[in-house]
């Protein structure tokens, strides 16, 4: 949610970072509440209401997020649907509901209303939920907001990392931003469909609920993301590139396509994988490095240097369409 | 929610209203579930989980609903969340939370920006609640998406009513229509203010448990909502078209945009007062009729003659822009 206050990638200059910290330090202001039924609100994943009710909402605009010769309209709504479920995840709750809303043209049919509703049933069934309702209305241009319903009577946080603490992810950053780039540049890719069929890592955030210290999904980027968890937990963190898990044939790909590998992998977004940290040894997770006091991110590259990097990320935000740009 | 599934305002014809019933019948069956976590799913204003938990979800795109030349965005998105408010009072539910999804385009600017999240405050203030989170996005035209939360443990639904109940409107259903029309020829009138501030009838809902048999909004229009809450209850009304409320000057104003006056006060919605049949006598609401076996809405005119009328409304989607055509 809010700590995404980016208008999607705009965000690969410090100013635009300074800009998003202004932003959210602007909106914490005007939506400060003493609530009591206000668990967690603005600044993390989700928010949490007092009995453990998780929401979250999350919105793919046409042009901004995708492009429909991406692919079929049903996996392009379910693919919205699992970014919103992802939040879930990362707070370690358990989906119950979504609510779609939806803005379409006026040119859309019915069958293409009806694939769009399909792909955010299948990703509502996939993990337990129901699609409880929603809206329709007609625009200029087709966006899916979706609103995810879920509990938690221990949910996840960004702000618990310690020092020491390992950091942790639960699938590759990269190889959805790849195929992302392979499906801007009209490049046949098996990366494409690392992109195209996300998976919301609900098991995983509910395996992590009491182990974890601190967790996000990566949805803008690891060093954004990472950036986000460090920031809110007060410490930095450092990791080592060689050891951020990526599919086979990525370096390779990244070349095919132009691009530096390591700056995919560190920038790109949409993964929906889970970053923690955690004190504990896990065997199921990769670990990629260390939660340390100086704050910041630090990048260890394979000839053992220490790099400070800010959290660049990609935009397909600043020329008004999906266009990526190196970090 | 969804029984508005219609494009917004894509219902002057009697086959566009078909096309919204089959579209309704295409979305229960691929949102069908048997979860017993849902207590009320699609076809009433808002969603009901087991708990009692009450959740809808709205949107206003400028140029479909709103045009930013009608006031200023604080009020606009006060506005906006007063019409997701409006289906949790439609529930009789108590608000908790809102979450606010933005698309805007990147010419917006930060105090402008905080102009809308400052109105979406306003609007969960007025009724006790907390915007907890939400989300911001780049796109190509302003649109304002509000999912609301609330809890009722005897919510309000569209199916009770019964043959000799009384119809009942919580305010006039027909002013804030007025004033988009006022607005929309850029004449300056007292009925503007009706239509952008309007109120969403939270404390009428919570003293309607327990009385209303059926509840709904007056979102899409008189007639149409009439006959949503009709079709649900598998009963007709007959209402009086004297007996409706409207401010005063309502036929004078009417008339000088040119407008037959019980056109708009059938036809126009975003009143967002309620609609309610209750067998008891009550005083605070108008009475503007009585439930009845025979299927459909009858309006009653000033010289005694009864007229079946289909449920018209306001299109403010055909021509692409916010043109208002009679009903």
């Amino acid at each position: 949610m809010w700590l995404d206050l980016d208008l999607e990638g705009e965000l690969c200059s410090a100013e635009a970072v300074a800009t998003e910290d202004a932003r959210i330090a602007a909106l914490t202001e005007v939506f400060r509440t003493d609530s009591a039924d206000v668990r967690v609100g603005i600044g993390d994943d989700a928010a949490v209401l007092a009995d453990g009710l998780v929401l979250s909402v999350d919105v793919c605009v046409e042009g901004t997020h995708f492009r429909r010769d991406f692919g079929p309209l049903e996996v392009l709504a379910r693919r919205a649907a699992v970014g919103a479920l992802s939040d879930l995840a990362a707070m370690g709750a358990c989906p119950r509901a979504l609510l779609s809303s939806l803005v379409v043209p006026g040119t859309l049919s019915d069958s293409e209303l009806l694939a769009l509703h399909r792909g955010l049933a299948a990703a509502a069934t996939e993990v337990g939920a129901a699609v409880v309702g929603g809206n329709l209305a007609a625009g200029g241009e087709l966006s899916l907001t979706t609103t995810v319903v879920g509990r938690s009577t221990r949910p996840l946080r960004r702000c618990g990392a310690k020092v020491g603490d390992a950091v942790y992810l639960s699938g590759p950053p990269g190889d959805a931003g790849l195929g992302l780039l392979a499906l801007l540049a009209g490049r046949s890719s098996a990366f494409a469909d690392r992109w195209l069929w996300p998976r919301a890592h609900i098991e995983e955030g509910l395996s992590l609920r009491g182990v974890a210290s601190a967790c996000v999904d990566v949805s803008d980027g690891l060093l954004r993301d990472l950036h986000h968890l460090c920031a809110a937990s007060g410490v930095g963190a450092e990791i080592e590139l060689a050891a951020i898990p990526r599919g086979g044939g990525f370096e390779a790909e990244a070349r095919a396509l132009a691009q530096d590998p390591d700056e995919v992998l560190l920038g790109s977004g949409e993964a929906y994988v889970l970053l923690f940290t955690a004190p504990a040894s896990l065997t199921w997770a990769t670990r990629i490095g260390t939660v340390v006091s100086e704050p910041g991110v630090f990048v260890r590259d394979r000839s053992g240097r220490r790099i400070a990097r800010s959290p660049r990320g990609f935009d397909h935000f600043a020329s008004g369409e999906l266009t990526p740009v190196r970090g």
